[in-house]
């Protein structure tokens, strides 16, 4: 264990150590010196309260009023000495404000405290650096629709230069959960369903932050998404040991051991009745014994604290059975949110009631990240106040926004070839999330009167979300006008400090749902999709979005997006994902009620139908392409080869476009009930027009 | 291990033991010697098709034609050489064939087979037994509504009489599965969503019939009813060990051990990945070696050959696969219903390829339950023909399905005490489910004829499923014509042989549905509770449900049912069960869209309420009750201690009621995430009118 022969050493190093008052320079300033070395060698020059300071996130409004910019100094001394891990700059603030912050908290701590221990700086970054003017990407269940993990990396990379140029070194992104309960809430925030394409876009967003010096943490570790109960936001979650292992570790191993992410962010809820933050089989055993891991966990917001107020398993603000039920677990430090337990660690360890060793463990863990993210070389990375634009939503930040966005476009429905659009058609842009939104900032009606170049009119013919139709007089009217209505609807998110305020919502954080029916994530209302001569999925947009679904509408760009969840026919047949285990949805046999009043009876279900109406990975092109020649390099292969599968794919249309090839797996005979098939591999090709054009 | 001391006892027996031919009773013929030597003794005369032949289940239509009541002897032989395990009798016949067809299986066992085993004789009794004529007892989901397990085990006593009556020795009866996931279609086979109301009712039922003679096979061991995914019946079962024990486990426990059952069915589903009916964790691990179970497990119909059609655990018809994930894990004897790998066991055996002991140990299972039971001494119990009526549907048996169905009736609604009726009322009844259907025997109307003495009038309205309209006006001018209108709606069910034949149903085995909105059970329709004067939920009925419901409705009777699931406000916010993890449902926030269009938001759900519309254990009376003087005989305890829970109930009211006392308790401070309570003890009290006189 590196662990163990770290703090040998660094006893070792504390036996033999110079004074603190010793000019000449420590081991652990040295950059070319081992972070095994590193770490141990600052270990032991550390008091139990700097060590506890590691451990417990800090707030940059602890210091720095934000309405008036005013510093207030002993805010700061006092956030480094007991919350010394990070500070928490993640609101809608002006990027002066965040780096400033910054600033402050690094130049504090290298000049002003003995040991000089740099600080995380800390944001959101799910879709975007969440500041204001930061570049706005789409959001990730859309993301994972452009089946294009590189795309994601240079997403990736743009953040982290954002971030960089503010003073940020780390954000709580990405994300490796599964959307696999549609009722909840904040399936806008995972990539998809599927395991494998989860754990490659979240892979390659963290590569993108922790190649470019900014810690990615990887969050919720682990399983939060399938199927908190209820589908409500921090609901336990049932299942077993295969599960865990088959379903849900897998994106969560991929992006957090390849990226090389320096921070986990552990889960709100249970698993089989054991909450994630003290569990030491999924912190400790499987995390660090079998993958290795070196770096460090740390609760989310109030995380610690639902062992009290949720779980019952500590009593009310008993701290100590906080802190031990969580660290020796593998929970390292601890989130503000909820009230603050680690505090009374030193108190903990000088009663003997906690091995002191196990706060080295998880102060090396921090210490180890911090190292490794380059913060004792470089603590302050921002530039200067007129610079800022030079790398905070460039246009090649926009540019990639857009792009990103346009391939995460699905095309669902295209009766009769209505789409894409002729650009003389006179349209009729009709519904509140046509415009008007606060964000994205390029709304749809922006877009269409960039491309298009007949009459464009507006009708808005409803509020966002109301039963009041009197302005559906005006909206008919407007379709009746022109040749064609492109009509905008859908749900919203918010900023949950705009929550707390009594704005209203219809997915996020806190908010979920009993309904899917025009008012969930999908949406699902098969009428739509036959009444409508064609349907557009375009999950929550970035700032180009506006454009991009323009871009797709008038046929500048071939929709190439391939759901990256399941659609069902309606909540009542949830969940829907497509990998279920294969005695799942034995002999579906739908029922129907027709729109005349027909009823046709089946068994499951009586009305209605179990298997999805959109199926993961489906979407429709303006292209047509023809697959041939499929074949695999091997056919009787062991657990440990490597097959590559051969396809020829030509598109066989008139027009350019791009074609997601998707290899799925299926073990024929298994030792267990498995899922049905499993996407294990998927290639993004552009595909020239014509028949005779190979796509690659 | 009691069955390896009793295969060693049966090894010794045989080396020892005198030829076949010899006329000395031998011992597994003695009534008096010990069960284990019988055991031993008759294995060790058996040849491997003999043994075989145990674990096989035979039918009554192999040798009886049912419609001309013509004996095919050669059916009867081949039938006895290779599924001499039971005879199958299950169907909606006349009960003379059914008594006609054990007798001549068993006569033909006891004189024409050189050992003479006798064969369990088997039917379905999940309310009732199922041959024409046979007293109809109310569902298990209605009985669990009674809280009344003495009066399940005298249901079990009378079940076990109509029985022996014709020569059945076995039925697949009780479940102590729990309904827990409201979509499934056999929600109507369980006592409930409670892990001990569910054990109190299976463990009574199993013991009526085990005492008086009958063989109770628990079924389906284990989990069938927590959550087939999507409701869907037998859907992949999701969770983990905890899970199991805490919630699945205990109703299993307390039927299978206490009663002294001697069959077990095992399930169609997997858990967590691994099909039950191959499930080595829970057939042998915990059944036998924790538990100690001495008798057989026996797959559902068609279950073993799920492992090839439904899970890909083994090959099309790959019966060596589907024999050795089976009977070694624990699953003893198989079903008809798909098709029968056990057949190839004594190929296997011969080529080595399964030791025989394998199949001894499953044999000698068979053997004790056959022993236990007293068919070796008492092979067939039937009666006269012209007696059987003195035991089959008595006035005895109709009497208390009639007392069971009043006490399982709960009022759910009673606004401006609109309950009970004035008997002199002029009554509309209206609605499909109010007259003419099939089972049960008396109907609604009929009921409401029997106790009302005003004007009854009868009008259906429409077709019990259907858009139908046209019959609106008649039943609309009904109700306005009389002082009040019963109106009848609700689901119907149907044996399987007739959906086979096309017959519609809208709950039952196979017949899952998306929706609980007035076609699921329970049905949720909360403007039904606000707008009615009263609402009054009885599940399907006894023979006798009409009377009960007349009887409940005109205060003939009070009503005293408490419900045995809770209903939800939708199917939007499954699962719904009262005991959910603490860390559930945390702080609901409803929203509620009101009738004149009014949106009010909230988080869980934007627009519904995740909590229970009626929580399990809710019901109304005609009484009031109040409770005093509530103590515990301790206040600190440990996990062995007995507890006593003391309470005066007192009836406040006019009018002698029954009260249901429900005693939950709750881990204040657990070491992981427990239902928030769960229902520890409960008594059903009858008490007096007037305000001094307590319940007892």
């Amino acid at each position: 264990m590196k662990l163990s022969s770290a703090i040998c050493a660094a006893l070792l190093a504390s036996l033999g150590q110079a004074d603190r008052g010793k000019p000449s320079r420590p081991v652990y300033k040295d950059p070319r010196a081992s972070i095994d070395a590193r770490v141990a060698d600052l270990l032991a020059r550390m008091t139990i309260q700097e060590k506890t300071a590691q451990l417990i996130q800090g707030d940059m409004t602890n210091y720095l009023n934000l309405t008036d910019g005013a510093f207030n100094k002993t805010g700061l001394e006092w956030n480094m000495e007991y919350r010394a891990n990070s500070v928490w700059t993640g609101l809608y603030t002006e990027m002066t404000n965040v780096k400033k912050a910054a600033k402050l908290a690094q130049d504090y701590l290298l000049n002003e405290t003995e040991l000089g221990i740099p600080t995380f700086v800390q944001s959101e970054a799910l879709h975007g650096l969440l500041v204001l003017n930061g570049t706005i990407f789409n959001s990730p269940i859309g993301i994972g629709c452009s089946f294009n993990p590189e795309l994601v990396e240079k997403m990736g990379r743009a953040i982290a230069k954002e971030c960089r140029a503010l003073g940020i070194n780390q954000v709580f992104s990405p994300q490796a959960d599964l959307a696999r309960e549609l009722r909840f809430g904040r399936v806008e925030e995972c990539f998809g369903e599927d395991p494998y394409l989860v754990g490659e876009m979240a892979y390659r967003f963290a590569k993108g932050l922790e190649d470019n010096g900014v810690s990615a943490m990887i969050k919720h570790y682990v399983s939060r998404l399938r199927h908190p109960e209820q589908g409500i936001n921090t609901g336990p979650v049932h299942g077993g040991e295969r599960e865990l292992r088959s379903t849900y570790l897998p994106p969560f191993k991929r992006a957090i051991l390849d990226s090389g992410a320096t921070s986990i962010m552990s889960s709100y809820n249970s698993y089989d009745g054991v909450p994630t933050v003290s569990d030491e089989h999924l912190l400790t055993e499987i995390l660090r014994d079998e993958w290795g891991y070196e770096y460090y966990v740390i609760s989310d917001a109030g995380g610690t604290a639902r062992l009290d107020n949720a779980f019952g398993v500590c009593g009310e603000r008993d701290h100590e059975c906080i802190i031990r039920e969580t660290l020796p677990a593998g929970n390292d430090a601890e989130m503000g949110g909820g009230y603050w337990s680690f505090e009374a660690i030193p108190k903990l360890v000088a009663a003997g009631k906690l091995d002191e060793s196990v706060v080295d463990t998880a102060v090396s863990r921090v210490l180890r990240a911090k190292f490794a993210v380059g913060l004792f070389e470089t603590p302050f990375t921002g530039v200067a106040d007129d610079k800022i634009l030079d790398h905070i939503n460039t246009a090649e930040h926009m540019k990639l926004a857009r792009q990103l966005d346009t391939e995460s476009i699905v095309l669902l429905e295209n009766h009769n070839n209505i789409l894409p659009l002729n650009k003389k058609a006179n349209v009729a842009v009709i519904g509140p999330m046509a415009h008007g939104y606060v964000n994205p900032r390029r709304h749809p009606l922006d877009g269409i009167r960039s491309v298009g170049q007949g009459t464009i009119t507006y009708a808005k013919g409803c509020e966002r979300w109301s039963n009041d139709e009197s302005g559906f007089a005006e909206a008919v009217a407007a379709a009746q006008a022109a040749d064609v209505a492109v009509v905008v609807v859908g749900t919203w998110s918010r900023d949950q400090n705009e929550l707390w305020g009594g704005l209203n919502a219809t997915t996020g954080e806190h908010i979920d749902v009993s309904d899917l029916n025009l008012l969930g994530k999908p949406i699902t209302e098969p009428w739509i999709s036959e009444e409508a001569a064609a349907l557009v999925q375009q999950f929550y947009q970035s700032e180009q979005g506006g454009y991009a679904l323009a871009d797709i509408l008038y046929g500048e760009a071939n929709p190439s997006g391939r759901l990256s969840v399941s659609f069902p026919y309606d909540v009542g047949t949830l969940p829907i994902s497509y990998d279920y285990l294969r005695s799942g949805r034995s002999w579906p046999n739908p029922g129907k009620v027709y729109p005349n009043g027909t009823l046709v009876f089946g068994s499951n279900y009586v009305l209605q139908n179990p298997t999805a109406l959109y199926d993961f990975g489906y979407g429709l092109s303006y292209s047509t392409f023809k697959y041939s020649d499929v074949s695999a390099s091997k056919t009787t292969v062991s657990a440990d080869d490597t097959i590559t599968i051969s396809v020829t794919v030509t598109n066989t249309s008139k027009r350019d476009g791009a074609e997601v090839v998707q290899v799925y797996v299926r073990d024929e005979v298994a030792s267990v009930d498995l899922p049905r098939f499993r996407l294990k591999g998927f290639q993004r090709w552009l595909c020239q027009r014509g028949s005779r054009a190979r796509c690659r």
